[in-house]
């Protein structure tokens, strides 16, 4: 196979975009995903790839799952190691990426009306929480997350690595209005998760089996007109100094109540 | 005030170490910690300040605060912006920074003696799970933490950020030996975290008002030896292609289920 050397080589200045731009992953409807436990997981979990690309040691280190890609007839590159490392975005690179489809997720509306248990992210900046979470509602069994557009891009590459794998088969959807979508769905009751003491507290709250808690911003929290569209408010009873959780903490252990039998 | 420029200078040279070198850092007992959130933090939790550092601009920005301690008589250095990003940890530098005495905690071992809810960690690597642990156990009121020596440095910056204080509140104990540390302390109901499904399973165990829960390496879990040593095995249920939850998200779970009433 050519190994691919130049920076001017059309797949890597694709690729670097689909890395780096969020918009560029917009236009495109790919994102990327690195490392082999990741594309094999995309793999396995039946994601539609574009293209694969290999770093010259990849090819040998990863020779089965090389050959097998191969044989498939996917398509695929391979990097010199010095331009493989350009893209990468870790410290340590496998040298495997992929380039994905975007993945159709509004299938989710169709499921909220059949039910379910939810949770939403309004404006999460912080793509390790976003991932996390991702990764505790797989793990927990929660049958949807609804993301608020002006949460970070749950397709950029730190968000999908900490997802673990989760991004590629938990139903999610991004809406432009989260207080619209919960006055849309009665079917569900709604929790909005704060940290005024004044409300419900997590631990003597029992969900019902249709519910949906809506967890806000790393620094501010949720929106006024968020919270008044949800039906109830929920907190983590806090003592000591501390003022608030981590989002992802917060967000686990809501999620863990939500699945409480 | 005298503004420091080089690069030569001694406490320039002195602070530079600290953040880097976990060695340096153990060597003169000191640590340091960035912002005027953390900084103001340290202050009004006692902690000993060796001095703080301002860049040229926050001494416009934060005048009150930097009055305030040059009033006290604190050792304060005024560094050119120029020279204070050159240290600095983050991305948008607030221009504050203290070098601070660390924080002898051995009285753990004689509060432990009177019983209590504790957390031990071994051989956690990632600094933000480190921070995120201490902030959950704070918030959620826990007695105090135990690490295994070779967990990464609790007095590095990314810990000591992520902690949003608590590192400064919360009494924790490095020990030699965790399987050690439990076997010595039977006073403790112990709890091993694992992943396998044939144990107790949080949500069904009520836990003493004398224990302590032991979480393992992000990757590896817990060794077999802390394994024997605690008592009991616990696990977190979980479903789906999920092998395992985020370090910080288990011990948030499992801290919610310790202080559980």
């Amino acid at each position: 196979m050519t190994i691919i050397s130049s920076k001017d080589n059309p797949v890597f200045k694709e690729t670097e975009k689909l890395i780096k731009s969020s918009k560029m992953r917009k236009k495109t409807g790919l994102f990327t995903a690195e490392g082999f436990r990741i594309v094999n997981d995309a793999v396995l979990s039946g994601c539609k790839i574009k293209n694969f690309i290999f770093s010259e040691s990849a090819c040998d280190k990863y020779n089965e799952f090389f050959s097998q890609c191969r044989n498939k007839g996917e398509k695929m590159y391979v990097f010199s190691d010095s331009l493989y490392s350009k893209i990468s975005d870790t410290f340590t690179p496998q040298g495997m990426l992929a380039c994905i489809s975007r993945l159709d997720k509004n299938c989710l509306f169709d499921k909220i009306k059949l039910g379910g248990k939810y949770i939403a992210l309004e404006n999460i900046q912080d793509p390790g929480n976003m991932g996390t979470v991702f990764r505790t509602a797989e793990a927990l069994g929660i049958d949807g997350i609804v993301l608020s557009k002006d949460c970070c891009d749950v397709y950029s590459p730190k968000v999908v690595r900490g997802t673990m794998g989760a991004v590629f088969r938990m139903p999610f959807s991004v809406v432009d209005d989260l207080g619209d979508f919960i006055s849309g769905n009665r079917q569900l009751d709604s929790y909005a998760a704060v940290v005024t003491p004044d409300c419900e507290k997590a631990g003597s709250v029992k969900f019902s089996p249709n519910c949906i808690t809506v967890i806000g911003n790393e620094g501010n929290g949720l929106t006024e007109s968020t919270i008044s569209a949800c039906g109830r408010k929920i907190t983590i009873p806090m003592g000591g100094r501390a003022e608030s959780l981590n989002a992802s903490v917060a967000a686990g252990i809501l999620i863990w109540e939500m699945m409480r039998e």
